[in-house]
């Protein structure tokens, strides 16, 4: 059992944050360079974007943490420091080094991540300027500037923290997030910083984070772009006392499970404030012949952009659904399945064995006009159940991406 | 050589076409149903949606074609007779009989199309009442009321019709088809007729078709959603008395490429009027390791909502289509890249070797204001050229879709 807690990342012990307004990107004055510190060195589990596209701090971080190592995180929005080459890459390496030169942490110990406009190179000399000052800020309060920090078009900060019971201590696992555009269903997916006090080996800690990405991160899309710059990144302090998991053990569960339910929560967070988006749409496919299977059919649902727009429209479009599933290339009984929306204010049944089945329209509208609606798929060809995340496509969407970059 | 002539399906030797209202969508008081007619049975072959969920007339058209024969096609718009059942089965069957009724034609030598709303019951008695009329009007000019008939969403007819000399003799080909929302790349992806007098075997007439999509309609994009309904269907009259074609012999070459050049065209019209499309965007790729790499990194550009919405907003945001091409599972060498946005105001060049390059904002929004643009990309993996062509993401495009169905 878990139960929620303030705190975000810094909630569980040995963790401080802290963010700085370094005007990375000119003119915009707010808090833009975060940076999460752990008092000792971690270890440290991450996933990285599959584009072969990769930003420069992605193929840092990607060397910095492959030795199951790390003990601090510096994120900037305002640019993803993509596409930049030579410079970009000394760039990114130069945010490592000035986070070490004001800590007693290794480079090589230093996660980078960026977020922002691709193709420009990264004022790095802003953040340069910033970093004794970030450092000297660092605070059990500082979740509250670098969730902040790390926003671009996000609309609301994405934090969560929860404590369990690991081997009969406490064990807190608080994480952060950003999400909003170029959000697609291959890997992280955003930039995501989860922090936890569990010990735990690092490979346990890669397992544990790469089988959890599976049902919430992976199940996630917003516009069917996966960016340049995705990346999770976990630290773990070990210091809640539990005896550090090495195998794949009950306590390994208990984490795991936890871990699954952080990651969920955030999923849904990310998708619900899709760029534009007016409410979240979250697609339950059951009967299904497999996980694999329910969560390909639920991720086809939901990346579908008739389907996003007829539930922009609050109308009952369940054709372009059975559609979108009979593209997603997986198999299924198309005459067997069952179709229902399902909110705050009730459930409507919209299709039956594949087929058309009578219902109130009115009611339909209301079911479809809440801020969380839930597309209830039911198969018959097995037993298993995939949900997957997303949101409506929106006006906004067209116009926030139809002049983002200037 | 070809040359450009009126007429559409109906320029080759040997066919009619007319259309009727039948009002298969109550209160859509306009021509909706079609007929295209040849004077004797055709050499045939199709093509067919992939989509694992396939409408009613699919199901049946794909039973009809498989000797390789045929002899009219009947299509109407309104309604797609998908997820139907065993009654829109039935009325897919009726449609075909209600053409063999009236008409010295078998009823298995009927394809049967259909587009529209998804999952309600069509009202074939609407078709049935209007068939003596539909076939009685079947003239030289019809395919000016059938390529009307078959629109749904689409602002504008899609026809083209070319006359070219094999072994000695002119031989025409016409073509008709609706596009406009529901289309993506996996074939097909629309209703298209196309009809030539051309002697040419079925086994070739296939082969020709299958090759012809691969460059031209297999790499068109919408909205990233392949319908449950795409066809496209070609019929060979043999009465330009050509010696017929049945080997891959040279005729078969002059054969191919202009159908090539007729489907391409049809490709371009289909993306150019995609669903509140403001102007058309093609993609050519040069200097890939393959053809089908340049292809589908050409897709992968076209389909992203996020260059579709730069492209509505006339922004020169070159790192999101490194960003499509980085996910489209191609390899490439990302830091030999050049980017380029040519229209008719000019050519721009947006990023080299990767990177930015400094370029003129105000010219760049200039040449991306314009109806066609090409966004042309120089890799520097091979030799090899492919083109896409897509659309820009609109108000207009969320519009449709968030209130089509009612």
């Amino acid at each position: 059992m878990t139960t929620h807690i303030e705190g975000g990342i810094c909630a569980p012990q040995g963790f401080t944050a802290n963010a700085v307004i370094a005007e990375v990107k000119p003119g915009r004055k707010r808090n833009d360079v975060a940076l999460v510190y752990a008092e000792k060195p971690c270890n440290a589990a991450a996933v990285f974007t599959t584009n072969l596209v990769k930003a420069e701090p992605v193929k840092l971080s990607r060397k910095h943490i492959a030795d199951g190592k790390a003990q601090a995180i510096i994120l900037n929005s305002g640019n993803a420091n993509a596409c930049t080459g030579e410079t970009g890459s000394q760039n990114a390496l130069r945010m490592a080094k000035a986070v070490s030169a004001n800590l007693p942490v290794k480079t090589e110990d230093v996660i980078v991540c960026s977020t922002g406009v691709i193709g420009q190179q990264l004022l790095v000399e802003r953040i340069e300027a910033k970093a004794a000052e970030l450092v000297k800020g660092l605070s059990k309060t500082g979740n509250e500037l670098a969730r902040q920090a790390i926003m671009t078009t996000d609309t609301v900060y994405k934090e969560v923290a929860v404590e369990t019971q690991i081997g009969g201590k406490k064990v807190r696992i608080g994480t952060m997030a950003k999400g909003s555009g170029m959000i697609h269903i291959n890997m992280g997916t955003m930039l995501g910083v989860i922090t936890t006090d569990c010990a735990i080996s690092s490979a346990m800690l890669k397992a544990a984070l790469e089988e959890s990405i599976k049902g919430s991160y992976n199940c996630v899309t917003v516009d069917g772009d996966t960016s340049t710059n995705d990346t999770l990144c976990i630290l773990a302090s070990g210091m809640a006392g539990n005896a550090e998991i090495t195998t794949q053990n009950e306590d390994y569960a208990a984490f795991l499970s936890a871990l699954n339910e952080v990651n969920v929560e955030m999923a849904k967070k990310i998708a619900g404030d899709g760029e534009g988006a007016e409410r979240l749409i979250e697609c339950v496919v059951t009967g299904a012949a497999s996980v694999e299977s329910a969560r390909k059919l639920a991720r086809s649902v939901i990346s579908s952009n008739l389907v996003k727009a007829a539930f922009f429209g609050k109308d009952a479009n369940w054709g372009r659904i059975l559609c979108a599933m009979g593209y997603s290339g997986e198999k299924f009984d198309t005459g067997k399945v069952c179709v229902s929306f399902v909110s705050k204010a009730g459930k409507v049944d919209v299709c039956k064995n594949g087929m058309d089945v009578d219902f109130d329209e009115d009611f339909a509208t209301k079911v479809l006009s809440e801020d969380a609606v839930t597309i209830a798929i039911q198969c018959a060809d097995g037993s298993c159940t995939g949900t997957a995340w997303g949101c409506d496509l929106t006006y906004e969407y067209v116009k926030i991406n139809g002049d983002y970059r200037t």
